[in-house]
């Protein structure tokens, strides 16, 4: 069951022209079945009406959301100069997707709304308004006065969890890109995370190598060696219950898994290969290291298939009832 | 159920002192659960009797084998100077491990066996001894006449299949080891081997990208356009039917699946860590462009679980039974 909170999330729409509007509209549809909890949308009700026949109920305070949510779709309206049509993005709905990141952002900080729930946005049209952030989650972590550099990305599904050490780099850029201190404080803040957003009291990390069979004892790369056993060995050293490096290919199996709760990962393939397989539909991206819970479903804007009632609800429901549960975590903690 | 082969599998034992000789007798133990068609092993039958109490059928030709296989393990006797030791190898047992490889792809290949399935061997001690390939797959090839540049390793369970292009490569040197002409011939062998091997008369192949979101047009990454599109390119001008690059994180999920009968990968845990994930006690080896069939789970000797009675016969068993299967269908299209 959804844990009960005293606010409801916030949910920004996203892009008005992509899939967000849809498959948070559908998450309201489906609210029970989901099992989710009371949420507020925020964007241009236009870009729902658009995609959706369901009612929406205009809110201006999060308050008025517990009572609205059996009604319709819960949602603070942003005025947009224009409505934009879906699968079309332009520079006026990168306005209204960052007004509502923006107010999203904001209630949670005030302690209005629970958490927040991102939907995805258009970097493309973000940048040619002057976005300066690599993406959402570096904006977010502004807004909330945390260096980018402390706040990581997890990625969460009901069977396991990763975290990479580097993003969106060339994979040919990654060794040259990991250091120690690097894999530390990532791996710290995957720990800290682990406590504060799951609630385990004691979490246990698994830190996987970066080369074939974790690099077989400097015969097959010696990153292992040279970065990744000093970086595990610090964190072991604080106390935190860290091991590896492990082999990646031996590490995400069933039985493997069940032994810890996090496993951090050298490079964006290596965390995401494993997480999608498993859990594609029900991962959940998770920004750690935050004053607030922020989550997020782990697909894109997908302009080409907006607008015509094909985009799958089930990561936004799942990024909505995460949210919630890490809120509620935070709250059991505080 | 297994199919009909009118000849038995060879079963080599692999490493007399690694889980080989259990696993196998273990699945002779399970040959009706397991479903497994007759097969014979060839080795030592003092490792086998030093961590299993069944019974041994000692044969001299495979034609015996049928007759025995309902009395007990059907093996073909190799006289080693001495006994190894569960758990202790030695470079007696690497002369035996090779024997016993070495006839069985002997039997393959003068048609007395369907195919070859190979148990584990212990490289640093085969090393020891003279032996002067990477591994089992390049000897069963120079055996079988076959330059090891044409075969290719695939991994196969029940839902997946992949192939990586590159395999024991520390992850910083993969990029600058592809090129166009190797993902073209490894993806040429892997549609052939499709056909050969499992019997699909217009296989699908799924090429993935060497970078986070598949390069994203050249933006982390340019061996997509310089390479892979290239190799994807000279297959289909063939009539293949090939497409990607795809990024690797959302080419695994279920559905994504459902679309390729092959993933050909760039690098080896491109390949090992979906398959791994995914189906961890039934991936098999498969070894594609030989004359002959051989399979082998996709383990190594665990010599510190060796004569414990702890080995997971599992893989093994899927290897027997794929490489049954496999051996029929080129015996249908033969």
């Amino acid at each position: 069951m959804a844990p009960a909170l005293t606010t409801p999330l916030a949910v920004s729409l996203g892009d008005p022209a992509g899939i967000g509007p849809e498959v948070i509209a559908k998450c309201w549809d489906n609210r029970e079945a989901f099992d989710l909890p009371v949420f507020v949308a925020i964007g241009d009700p236009r870009s729902v009406a658009a995609v959706w026949d369901g009612p929406i109920e205009l809110i201006e305070d999060p308050r008025q959301a517990d009572a609205a949510f059996d009604y319709g779709l819960p949602l603070i309206q942003i005025n947009a100069p224009q409505p934009d049509v879906p699968g079309h993005p332009s520079v006026v709905g990168a306005h209204t997707s960052l007004d509502s990141l923006e107010i999203a952002v904001g209630l949670a900080r005030s302690g209005s709304a629970a958490a927040v729930v991102t939907g995805p946005v258009a970097k493309e049209q973000l940048y040619a308004i002057g976005f300066q952030h690599p993406g959402q989650t570096e904006f977010v972590a502004e807004r909330c006065g945390v260096s980018p550099g402390n706040v990581v990305m997890m990625l969460a599904g009901p069977t396991l969890r990763t975290v990479p050490v580097t993003t969106h780099l060339p994979l040919n850029a990654v060794s040259s890109q990991l250091n120690s201190a690097l894999i530390e404080a990532r791996g710290r803040a995957t720990l800290r995370g682990l406590q504060r957003n799951f609630g385990i009291a004691e979490p246990r990390l698994a830190v996987s190598g970066l080369n074939p069979h974790s690099g077989e004892g400097g015969q097959l790369g010696s990153e292992e060696i040279d970065l990744i056993e000093p970086a595990i060995a610090a964190l072991v050293a604080e106390g935190w219950r860290v091991t590896g490096p492990h082999p990646a290919d031996t590490m995400f199996h069933g039985s493997a898994r069940a032994h810890y709760d996090a496993a951090l990962c050298m490079y964006h393939d290596q965390a995401l290969i494993p997480i999608k397989a498993l859990h594609f539909e029900e991962a959940v991206n998770v920004t750690l290291g935050l004053p607030i819970v922020r989550t997020a479903p782990d697909h894109g804007t997908a302009f080409d298939i907006a607008g015509q009632d094909r985009a799958d609800p089930r990561p936004m429901a799942a990024a909505i009832r995460m949210a919630a549960e890490n809120a509620s975590l935070r709250a059991d903690t505080a």
